[in-house]
């Protein structure tokens, strides 16, 4: 019994998800689904590279990745299929599997999909979710190899966006989820405030304290306790935040 | 196995998909449950039609659908249980199931559901989802028949409206679908604008250009790169659209 | 093959949820997962507690409810796990299954969850849904005692808030749901005005007219048919209403 998870920006609405969730069931009868998120900003293929390098390596080895946040549908953008670290993805090739290709190690294998081999109807050019991502995945939860599904990449996989010492997440509570390693005190600026921490957890703090804490993937985050750091600070995604020095490397006592 | 997918306008705030879900499972343990969408707009019957209509013939016959979609829930409308190509429904009488009947084909057997011929303890007025509908689908998918349920329909099914040259549906990426089936070249009128198309995929054309696709259900939808074809027209549900004759059918060049 | 309900705050766009399911089906490879709602209003504690009774008592004995709303995470609130009437929950100690188990009868077993005992790599400060809850509840799902988990609870669980003559949950509908029980003839007072009933449903009533209602779980609800009562009365949670004597209880005709 495969499992199948599933990404998408489709919300919750008109039910594409369910459309893929039938062609999944009706490739793989015995695939389990698990919805990892669907309400991912339309088109925002960063955040979606996020939520996917978030969950993805939560799951156990041999899970399948069917992740649908592609702007450039029925356009020449190709459609891949890769393994790695025992996980297989299935995506646009738009950067949307780079940051979690690398938490879950190397490539072993990538191909891109050809349409062809899979046994669909029809391919419609806007709905390529249910026409060719959700039959590779069904067929690979069915038990089909990645090599059965098209030829090996002929150039690499796109890259997702490098780390850039910025904010580079909004989470649906507000914090602002930045690249910048946890390790010891820290000291960041961003928005013309000087943030110094990070803190143990939120309830070190009262309710309304804006605050630097450890976030839980590794990095640094800005929280505000109980409310919205972004809406308090008025910055989002790309903001650049600045690690300045801290008293305890100045010397000072903390 | 049997496959149980829900249909609702319940939300995901309240729990109370969460309800039909313990239901569903109490009585059939095994069954695979898959949902189609619960965020249709309140009470919307006809937006719950196109999603029923879009997701339900994905799924592999045997499938069982629950729609509880049912602004006159506690009224004298029916709850029905309706077997067509293989596939079998339990929703309210009030045209929520008359497009997807259409795709999946000819009715076999149509049903009213008796309530006590369901073991349920109780039956509010106001939460037929969970004392009604999720007990009959539940009964089905641990193997009861259809007329376990209830007697023959003594009048027909009441019908989803007719094809009207309009548009029937706006998606939540603000898409504008039109019952106008696709074919060759085609040109739309709708307020006030002329559209000619379609257009290959959104990604043939600029972001922000509004554009006439050939939609992944077989009719001519209306669209705007990236974003709101129904923001930037101003038209919702119900907008009439009208063909004109195209270049090419005036014999110009395209 | 143990079912795992989820019910968080965490809504469905960051892969949090996602995350969650990952560590589930990583440590249970069989469990059979059931959301009840990931659209709690962030950190409303008391709101979770009221979806929570709703829905786990229509799941079958033997069910696992995994919830994290906790808006103290990383303070010295307990986790705790609980059996009672057949059902395991696994949650924060700050109320929040308080009214669940006032539905699923006298608790049988209470322990505080000792992160030690759980084979985690590693814990956040602020995700103990991935860190602490979830790998409690996949223990659990695959075959732990709650004896397991950690050691009886040295002091009591933290009650929720007691009944009170008021408002205690707005639906997503905007119904007012009061925690007046149903029986017989009633009349409320709310934001000044007077309400008689309960109707039967509201189909029994005009579009837009105010409501008493008997509720799906036996309490007296506000409602407008097909709009708001939140927004029409301008109320909402904690609002005292006040049960009035009625016609037939004075001996006039009703």
């Amino acid at each position: 019994m495969a499992i199948v998870t599933l990404l998408t920006d489709f919300g919750d609405e008109d039910g594409f998800v369910g459309a893929l969730r039938g062609v999944l069931l009706s490739r793989a009868p015995d695939a389990r689904l698990a919805d990892l998120a669907h309400h991912v900003p339309r088109g925002d293929v960063a955040k979606a590279a996020r939520v996917l390098a978030r969950a993805a390596p939560c799951f156990p080895a041999g899970s399948i990745h069917l992740v649908v946040v592609d702007p450039g549908v029925g356009s020449d953008r190709r459609a891949v299929a890769v393994s790695a670290g025992g996980h297989r993805l299935v995506a646009p090739d738009n950067g949307v599997i780079g940051l979690a290709l690398a938490r879950l190690g190397p490539v072993d294998q990538a191909v891109e999909i050809d349409p062809s081999r899979l046994t669909t109807s029809r391919i419609s050019s806007t709905f390529h979710g249910r026409d060719v991502f959700a039959p590779a995945a069904g067929a690979l939860a069915a038990g089909a190899l990645l090599g059965d599904l098209g030829p090996p990449l002929d150039a690499p996989l796109r890259a997702g966006p490098p780390p850039a010492g910025a904010v580079v997440e909004v989470d649906a509570y507000g914090n602002l989820i930045t690249d910048v390693p946890v390790g010891g005190p820290a000291a960041l600026t961003l928005a013309g405030q000087t943030l110094y921490g990070p803190v143990r957890c939120y309830a070190d703090v009262p309710v309304g304290a804006l605050v630097l804490v450890a976030g839980s993937e590794g990095t640094l985050e800005i929280a505000v306790r109980e409310g919205s750091a972004a809406e308090r600070l008025g910055v989002g995604v790309g903001a650049p935040v600045a690690c300045v020095p801290t008293p305890g490397e100045r010397g000072f006592a903390p």
